[in-house]
C-alpha cells in the first residue's frame, strides 16, 4: 500500500474543452505533470468543436487536488464545469443508517412489531427484565461514545466534528462483526455529566465503547462506568491500542526467542494509551517496564503532580531506573512510543539489546522514521498502513465485542484482552511470521471469527459470561 | 380488518403425530372447535406410519394460543414438538439494525470513511458547524426518546421494556419516510435530567421525538427543550395525535358542512393529549371548546391544583360553561374523548346537535361502544384500526419529520402542524370522502409525500426553514 493511496483522495473534474484548440491528451500531460493520476475518464457530452468528461484523479490531498485545478484553469480552450471530493460525497447525509430487519408489508406485521401486538413484547420484558437482551436491539447494539475532546490528531473539535469518525466505527463495527454501533457525541466535557448520561441511556445498549475521550478523564469516566453498569465498558483508544500490541509483541518475542518474563521494555509517553499498554504487559507476564514522559524515567523516589505518574511509577520500574530516555533506553529489548515524531534516534536503537523490537505509535507521524530506522532493528512496527506491521485498533474492537456480545459477557476484563491479543497473534501462522508481518491485516477475514472464540472462552472461564441468558430465548420456540 | 387479525397473533406449532392413530383432518377439526384458525401448513418429515408438520394458527393472544396447545396435547396419537410465536420471533435480537451506506471494500474506501481522510470531513465540520447537517447522520436522523412512564395503554413499564415500542416507532420512521430513527430510552424520570441528557446527546440527530414520557412531566420537557435545541423537538402523543384529530375534523366538517369557527367542541380528558389537541383545535380557529375532567367543566371561577387544568379552563370555555359532561355536552357539534371507556352515553350524544361528530379515541376502549353509538351519529372516529375512522399518530410523525429534515426546519410550529392535518385530510378526495372515510389509512402511499411538502412550505413561509444550509453541501460538487 504506497503512502499516496493511503493519503490521497480522488476528486472528479468535469472539463468542457474546445477541440480546435487543445486535446485530451495535451490536457493528460498537464495533469502528469503536477503529479495528479488519472484513473478514470468519462464522455458526458461531444461534438464536432466541443466535448465534456469527468476525469477522475487520484491526488495526495485536498491542496494537491487545487494544484491540478489551478493549472487546469490556465489552459486555452479548457473550462472546469465542477469538481467533487470523493471522501465529501461519501459523507454526504452521513455514512450510516437504521433499518428495519423485516419490512411492514401490512396491517398484521404492523400489529406485531408496533401497537397492539407490541404490548405483550413490553409486558413479557417487564416481568423479567434480562429479557431484553434478547427481545430488543440490546442483544446487538454498541454506543460509540465520545465527547470529541482527543478526536484522531485533531484534538479537542467538539462532539458534532467528532461524529464523522464514531459513524466510520459504526460501519466498522457492523461491516467486520455485524455488531450494530450507533455513534452519541456528547456536547459536555465534565465527566460526572459524561457518566450520568452514559448510565442513563444504557437500556438500549449491550456495551459501551468510549472513544476519543482526552485523559485523564477518561480513565474516571471508564472506571465508574464499568462499576456502575453490567454491560461491558471498552475504552478503545486505551485497550484497543494495547491488545493489539500485545499481540504485535508475541508474535516478535517468537522471532526474537526471548521470553515475555525477561524483556526490558521502555515505554515513552505516559498518558491514556501508554498506561493501558503498560498495564495489559503487566498483565501478560511483562516484569521490567520503565515509563518514561518528558521528565524522564518514572520512579519511586519523585512524587508527581500527575496522579496517573505516580500510579505509574509505583507498578512499573522494579530496579526504580532514573534518568533520560537515552539512559534508560540502553540495553531495553523494547521500546513503545505512545509520544511524539523524532524522540527516538539511531543512537537510541544502538543502544538497545540484541534484535531490538520498536513499536513507534505516534501518529500520523512515528517517533522515528522508518526509513532510518529500519537498519538497527529486527522488528519495527508503527501505527500506518503504508508500513508492515500496522498496530490497529481495527484488529481489536469488532472482535471483543463480537464476543462480549454473544456471550452476554458482563464487562471485558484482562483474560479476554490477553485472549483476543493471542488470537490475534495467532491468525498469522509459523510459516506466515517474520519481521515485516507480525500482525493480521485490518482486512483478514479470520481475525473477528478467532478474536470472538477466544472472548467467548475466556469471558466462560473467567465467570462474566451470562449464558443462563439465553435460556429464556430458546423458550420462545420451545415447549410451552 | 376484523377485530381478530388486529389483535391477534399467530403461532407455529410442530406437530409429531402417528397415522394410524389419528388423521390430520380430525386435528384440524379439533383445533377448528376451540377458536384456532389455521392458515399454514408445511410438511417437515413423513412416513407410512408417522408424519412432522409445522402449523401456523392464528390465535386472539397468547392465552387461546395455549387452549390450542392443551387441546391438541389430549389427542391420542399426537406429540407437540415445539411452539414459536410470531410476534416473539419478530422481536428476538430487536428489530432494527444500524448499516453502513457503502460497503467499505477495501484499504482505499477505509482511508476515506475513518482514518486518515475521515480527518478532513472533521476539520470542516469544526469550521463551519452547521456543516453536520450535511456531513454527518444529523442530516437524517432523530431520537426516539422515552423514559417509559407512559408506554401504551401499559403505564410506568420502565426503560427497558419499553424499548420493542421505540424500535417499532423507528421501523416505520424508516419504511413510511426514509427517516433514520434511534431509540434513546433514558433510565431516569427526572425532568431536569431527561433535559440535561437530550440536548447532550442532540449533537448526532436532526430531531427529537419524545414518546410515551407521562404528563405533566412532558410539557416541562418538550417546552425547555424546544427552546434551548435547535432542532425539531415534537413529543408525538400529544401533538401527534391532535393534529390527526385536527385532519378527521376537517373532513368531519365537509361532510356536516358546518364552519370550524361556529362550533361547539366539548373535549373530554384534560391530560397531556386533551391539552394539545385543544391547542391545536384554537390554531385551527375553533372558538368555543370546553373541556371536562373528572371534576366536570373546567371554568375560570375555579383555581385547580392541576397548573395544567387552570391554563386550560384560562384559554377555553368562552361562556364559562359548568357542570358536568351531561350539562355541557348539550348541543355539542363535536365530542373528543381521550379518556376512559363507557364516559360517553346515548343520552348525551341525544342531546348533541345535529349531525354529532364523535371522536372516541381512548384505547383500546373507546369512550363508547361504536356499534351502540354508530345510529346517533353523524361522523364517529376511534383509535382502533378495526372500526373506520382510525385516528392514528402513524399518518403525522413520518412525513412532518420528513420534511422538518429536508427544510433543516429550526423548529416544527403550529402552522407546520396545521399544513399536515390539511395535507392528511386533503389526501381523501371529495368522491372517497364519506362518513366511513374521513382519514387515509397508515399505508396509504400519498400521505407522507403530500404532508413532506406541506410541512416544508410551512416551514419556509413561518421562518423556520434553514435553506441556507443546502448552499454549502451543493458547494461540495460545484467550482472550488
Amino acid at each position: 500500500m504506497s503512502q499516496l493511496s493511503n493519503a490521497s483522495t480522488n476528486i472528479i473534474i468535469r472539463l468542457h474543452f474546445q477541440k480546435n484548440l487543445i486535446t485530451f491528451s495535451e490536457i493528460a500531460k498537464v495533469i502528469g505533470e503536477v503529479g495528479g493520476d488519472i484513473i478514470g475518464i468519462d464522455v458526458i457530452s461531444t461534438s464536432k468543436t466541443q466535448t465534456v468528461r469527468d476525469i477522475t484523479i487520484t491526488v495526495k490531498n485536498q491542496k494537491h487536488g487545487q494544484n491540478v485545478m489551478d493549472v487546469l484553469g490556465l489552459l486555452k480552450g479548457v473550462k472546469v464545469i465542477s469538481v467533487s471530493d470523493r471522501t465529501f460525497l461519501l459523507h454526504l447525509g452521513g455514512k450510516i443508517e437504521v433499518t428495519p430487519k423485516n419490512p411492514i408489508k401490512n396491517r398484521d406485521d404492523l400489529s406485531r412489531v408496533y401497537t397492539p401486538g407490541v404490548a405483550q413484547v413490553c409486558r413479557a420484558i417487564e416481568e423479567e427484565p434480562q429479557k431484553a437482551h434478547s427481545l430488543t436491539i440490546k442483544r446487538n447494539t454498541v454506543a460509540v461514545v465520545s465527547d470529541g475532546t482527543a478526536v484522531l490528531g485533531l484534538g479537542d473539535i467538539g462532539p458534532l466534528a467528532a461524529m464523522p469518525v464514531m459513524e466510520g466505527k459504526a460501519m466498522l463495527f457492523k461491516q467486520m462483526a455485524d455488531v450494530d454501533a450507533f455513534p452519541i457525541c456528547l456536547d459536555t466535557k465534565d465527566p460526572e455529566e459524561i457518566i450520568k448520561i452514559v448510565k442513563a441511556i444504557a437500556p438500549a445498549f449491550g456495551g459501551i465503547n468510549l472513544e476519543d475521550i482526552s485523559s485523564p478523564r477518561c480513565f474516571e469516566i471508564e472506571e465508574t462506568l464499568k462499576s456502575e453498569l453490567n454491560i461491558p465498558v471498552f475504552h478503545d483508544d486505551q485497550h484497543g491500542t494495547a491488545v493489539v500490541l500485545l499481540a504485535g509483541l508475541y508474535n516478535a518475542l517468537k522471532l526474537t526467542g526471548k521470553n515475555i518474563e525477561e524483556i526490558k521494555v521502555v515505554l515513552n509517553g505516559v498518558g491514556a494509551a501508554g498506561t493501558a499498554c503498560a498495564k495489559m504487559l503487566l498483565a501478560a507476564g511483562v516484569r521490567q517496564i520503565i515509563g518514561v514522559d518528558r521528565i524522564g524515567a518514572l520512579n519511586k523516589n519523585e512524587s508527581y503532580e500527575n496522579q496517573n505518574w505516580t500510579a505509574f511509577s509505583q507498578m512499573t520500574n522494579p530496579d526504580n531506573l532514573k534518568g533520560s530516555l537515552t539512559d534508560v533506553i540502553k540495553g531495553a529489548d523494547v521500546f513503545i512510543g505512545v509520544s511524539a515524531p523524532g524522540v527516538l534516534t539511531v543512537e537510541h536503537l544502538q543502544s538497545m539489546a540484541k534484535d531490538p523490537i520498536v513499536f513507534a505509535l505516534a501518529n500520523p507521524d512515528p517517533e522515528i522514521d522508518p526509513e532510518i530506522a529500519e537498519p538497527y532493528v529486527k522488528v519495527l512496527a508503527t501505527g500506518r498502513s503504508d508500513y508492515p506491521n500496522q498496530i490497529n485498533n481495527v484488529l481489536c474492537f469488532p472482535g471483543i465485542f463480537r464476543g462480549a456480545l454473544d456471550c452476554r459477557a458482563s464487562e471485558i476484563n484482562e483474560q479476554m484482552k490477553i485472549a483476543t491479543a493471542k488470537a490475534i497473534a495467532d491468525v498469522v501462522s509459523d510459516d506466515e511470521l517474520s519481521e515485516t508481518y507480525i500482525v493480521p491485516s485490518v482486512f483478514n477475514q479470520k481475525v473477528v471469527e478467532k478474536v470472538r472464540k477466544a472472548v467467548v472462552k475466556a469471558a466462560h472461564e473467567s465467570g462474566v459470561a451470562r449464558k443462563d441468558l439465553y435460556k429464556e430465548e430458546k423458550s420462545f420456540q420451545e415447549n410451552r
